[in-house]
């Protein structure tokens, strides 16, 4: 029942890489990692990984060139940042339209720099090319130095599930352009926790970045494991305070923040209890406060803390349904809305802060 | 006079890159290698390179899936050729658009399956993403064995110039496909010379792949080396046969078909006088048979045997004409055939058999 294919996205890349043959060199499984783990040799182990920014350009969700060019080092390095491995640089390939100013490649390209300088990386290579509408792809890669392999397997019941920061900005960011339409959006500009990755390699059992969203991030790392996660920390404290307070204004349940695929690039990962002391104290050492979002339990279920009862989560449905409503981004709010009704019913919740 | 900006690409390129700092591990300056060249460590020379297909599927010239796929591999593993790395593998980003058939998919992922298993290399990872038209990005990597750097600069006066290969069928493919408009296009299906590199590599102070046709490939060269190039070979022994014979059917004069900037993937490169024996009998014992199109000159022009005459070519005037005619192919054309009337005249020359 909880197989990868019942998500749709999964199942797309299923398809596609279904004819090709597995590289005898590559450490990790297909969907088993956020990056691709490669030994080139008895002392290098290289990450690399390729994200393209297109959908978000196409519906509107980004528009600001320097946002856009920060993204594209974002999203690649966050990926690294998963797999604990320190970067080396990016190539980025540009795909600009004929009447895009040189003010906008200006900052496009200083928002490209400005990323690559705050994870300590390079701009290695890259191609360029005219089109219609603007899109990019980054390739990041690392160096993994740990005996370790960090990826989205390997973490067991017992453990405890941590985030490496306050979650749920990416999807206000996005009510903000694609529904409400204000003029004055949420502030977006998230980093990659590329910083606090060799402290989380050294403890943790599985890792992995909310680029699609707490929820979807768990479904994944569900269905990887065979294990269920257990949210138990109070919404207030996990999610991110400019967040909760927009959603409230609008009137929509705090926790839709979690379930929207438009994540916020902090890690999720998973300690073992017989290391969860030594990490809380390297962490503090390091002026790093992760989050204690919950724990790992037996049942293949995405329990939240809901109205002040733990409900399950149907995430499966929640993921597939940016699919199954074609990029109609309201109706997808809408069937949110009416799912969080059903669940108010279904488990006779009523609302008290959340 | 000579200098990279006066061709736009380059001077689109410097400004894209101009306030990118350098990677300190990076052995390569920009514009100087097919391929980026990242030093790992002491023993571990890595080369990285990022091509996208995007115009070639948005002007029409590249239709099926099958090649697009097939092409996607090759033109990221022949930058790998040029620099002599052993392939590694490659990463693919996707962006297909949603009514993008499921027969369509598959013959374009057994094209990417296909030249991976040709190149005797993986797809290591990817993307995937929904958009308006198909747009592939790949991003290949190999290991370099050889203390040696092999780039496009360090040819000297009196190395000779070498093909992998006999050229001209990459722009005969783009005439029968966005010209001639033929039902039965030129067969066009190149292979990136991976398996040739080594020896290569071996014996050549310079290599670059002709991506771009070979007049653009010794321009770039040219500009880099400060040096020129005489091509003395006849056109009989360096022009693909079949191209051969479709150009004079249409009345195109022949070496426009190393001026068009839809290039074959051969490798094109420079032996020392010193080495040359040598080089030809290793090819030899490979049965690989290298062209030897000419030498390198003092002079920093590109000089053609056209018409019985050593004449002169404007490389940069032939380079800027794609950008200057804004993908108006016929009008493209046309000042191609202009430029070759103007040549005749101006060296009185006699139509012979090119």
């Amino acid at each position: 029942m909880y197989q990868l294919n019942e998500i749709l996205e999964n199942k797309v890349i299923n398809n596609l890489i279904s004819g090709f043959e597995r590289c005898p060199h590559q450490l990790n499984k297909p969907h088993e990692s956020d990056a691709e783990i490669i030994l080139l040799n008895d002392n290098t182990k290289l990450a690399i990984t390729t994200d393209s920014i297109s959908e978000e350009i196409s519906t509107g969700l980004y528009d600001d060139p320097y946002l856009i060019g920060w993204m594209i080092v974002t999203v690649n390095i966050s990926d690294l940042a998963a797999v604990g491995a320190k970067p080396i640089g990016i190539l980025i390939s540009e795909i600009i339209p004929k009447n895009f100013s040189d003010e906008k490649i200006k900052r496009l390209q200083k928002g490209i720099s400005d990323a690559s300088k705050k994870y300590g990386t390079y701009v290695l290579g890259g191609d360029t090319n005219e089109g219609e509408k603007l899109l990019l792809t980054g390739t990041a890669m690392g160096i993994i130095n740990n005996e370790k392999i960090l990826s989205r397997v390997n973490c067991k019941v017992g453990d405890t599930l941590f985030s490496s920061g306050k979650l749920g900005i990416g999807n206000a960011y996005a009510i903000s352009k694609l529904i409400s339409k204000t003029n004055t959006p949420i502030n977006f500009q998230p980093e990659a926790r590329i910083n606090l990755s060799s402290i989380i390699n050294k403890y943790a059992t599985a890792c992995m970045d909310t680029s699609d969203g707490l929820i979807s991030t768990l479904d994944q790392l569900m269905r990887l494991n065979n294990v269920g996660f257990e949210i138990t920390e109070k919404f207030e404290k996990l999610v991110d305070h400019e967040a909760l307070i927009y959603s409230k204004k609008l009137n929509i349940p705090s926790w839709l923040l979690l379930a929207g695929q438009h994540g916020e690039f902090e890690l999720v990962f998973t300690i073992p209890q017989n290391l969860k002391h030594e990490f809380l104290n390297e962490a503090e050492k390091n002026e790093f406060e992760p989050i204690e979002l919950g724990e790992i339990i037996p049942e293949k279920e995405i329990r939240i803390n809901l109205y002040d009862k733990s409900v399950p989560i149907n995430s499966g449905f929640i993921r597939n349904l940016p699919f199954e409503t074609k990029g109609d981004v309201n109706h997808y709010l809408q069937l949110l809305l009416e799912y969080d009704s059903e669940l108010k019913k279904s488990y006779d919740l009523h609302f008290t802060s959340n």
